[in-house]
């Protein structure tokens, strides 16, 4: 397992795709990944500019992202793209469309794509996306784009590690506005009114504007101002604007060291979520051994609490044990 | 604290209107519950027919809610609401909108509605959801109504603990049917197709009845044959068509025993969610001690799983000290 995840590397290394899929799928564990080959994922990176793009659906985020990958191609970028799909548990297959339409960018070994969804990792996408970040930085990807729907606690985790975060909306009524101030809505860095050729653009424009002016959008930083770009990603409008935006986002991190700083907070979020994870395995294992009990007394309603005692002990031996 | 929240339990099951507010501040952290309130609370719970309703946002969920709650007052019953809402980690402020139009109903005494944020829960959102599912329960609730946005993990974990799952949508294109087909859309027990007025409503029917006859939809209980109602909520049209295809569902569960078995096994997910929370929180305590090694070796990429070892070495003893 250990040699062969090394020789993997490598070949993921040397640009081969298949190495690269695999070496991602070993990843959405990557506390079963070799220490050694995990260090040496983690030495490698640190250079990426890691993108984050949000937003409500059906707002365009795959289509410009779709858009970047041809614009960063143009300048010689390689491209990678996390696409963090929580909505299925049971089909792993929502948003298929959309990864499909992305998919045609990446006949080009320049580009890859990866879509992580629920299945299979019970709780656990925030961390598997985490991991990916880590390895297409350590493969010499220049952009890794990382795409969430923008709802739920999985994706605030990944969005406050990402160095930029994107936030796509687009013209429409009050609903829509509601969305944006909720939550993962007010940490971008980047707004981006998309569809901004439809009729309400200029009305939803202004709104944007001016909960920008007074403070409501872009929270999470108060030495940048956030931007606010017009695009219309299905007809090519707007995208240099955008391109331009996240570069000056970029340097403005570099200038001041914050570059290096969302790393390190990146790997400290990484690091957390692993021992979770690990915990969380181990309640697992645990659950297996004890859900007969814990049904048992679960509908006697006594001592609840004392099982859920025993199963954290349970839990952390599982956990621990060598 | 302890004979406080004895009080406080005595107080909420005289009806005491802030004693129950109060009360289920408190279960939003059940480990810290006192094990003797916990187990009266669980050992007085069991009889309350628990609804989810979840979907898309704008579908029109809490309109339904609305009308649900004044059909079930109408019949004497008691009517607890959760409304879960995941956006918000920054504002908590979310769906505010929609929470007050509900809040007109809770002037009723018989009414009880409270909203679950992200804020201070820190990925527990799921767990203080059950738990209040359990206290309401407790209460002499009749009915306990969960609303969910329908994207998450956590949603999942919820909606997959309640007995009766109503999923909520609405005439639209074809996005809207992707987003139904994926996740926590496919589980419902009960399909709604709200806004049944508006000009595409029977186009949307027929898929949803084709898709309905494919097996597609309600895929969690083969047994059950999910029912297909149409309503416009804001009308009032079709309500009654909902509540009987509600009880019909509730009846179902009863002649079979299944009623107990959702019962047993929502238990068994709280367990689960308490544990890993448990521990969880050991992480989140000793991350503050070991922080600053973590960040230096974050950047220096060295023994970053040794430190997920030791971080959820720990965690352990954090979370098992007495």
């Amino acid at each position: 397992m250990s040699s062969d995840l090394r020789t993997l590397f490598s070949e993921a290394l040397s640009g081969n795709l298949r190495a690269i899929g695999r070496l991602l799928t070993a990843l959405e564990n990557p506390y079963e990944v070799p220490p050694e080959v995990f260090d040496e994922i983690m030495a490698r990176a640190g250079r990426a500019h890691v993108i984050g793009v949000t937003g409500i659906p059906g707002a365009g985020k795959s289509t410009i992202i779709s858009r970047l990958i041809r614009e960063y191609r143009r300048q010689g970028l390689r491209v990678a793209v996390i696409a963090i799909d929580p909505s299925s548990p049971l089909s792993g297959g929502a948003l298929l469309g959309d990864r499909l339409r992305m998919q045609e960018d990446s006949k080009d070994s320049g580009t890859f794509i990866r879509s992580v969804s629920t299945r299979g990792l019970k709780g656990g996408l925030s961390l598997a996306a985490l991991a990916m970040v880590e390895a297409f930085d350590a493969l010499g990807y220049d952009k890794v784009i990382v795409e969430t729907v923008g709802v739920g606690q999985a994706e605030v985790d990944v969005m406050s590690a990402v160095h930029t975060v994107v936030v796509v909306t687009m013209p429409g009524v009050g609903d829509e506005i509601q969305a944006l101030k909720a939550g993962v809505m007010e940490i971008g860095d980047i707004y981006v009114l998309n569809k901004s050729d439809l009729p309400d653009a200029q009305k939803a424009y202004e709104y944007l504007s001016f909960a920008l002016d007074k403070g409501e959008l872009g929270v999470q930083d108060s030495q940048w101002r956030p931007r606010l770009v017009r695009t219309s990603a299905v007809m090519g409008q707007g995208m240099s604007d955008l391109v331009n935006a996240i570069e000056e986002h970029r340097d403005y991190l570099l200038k001041d060291s914050k570059f290096t700083a969302k790393l390190a907070s990146r790997r400290i979020t990484l690091v957390r979520l692993m021992a979770e994870r690990l915990l969380a395995k181990g309640v697992e294992e645990a659950m297996s051994r004890l859900e007969g009990r814990i049904a048992e007394n679960a509908l006697k309603s006594k001592g609840l609490l004392g099982i859920v005692r025993d199963l954290a002990k349970e839990a952390c031996s599982e956990a621990l044990s060598p």
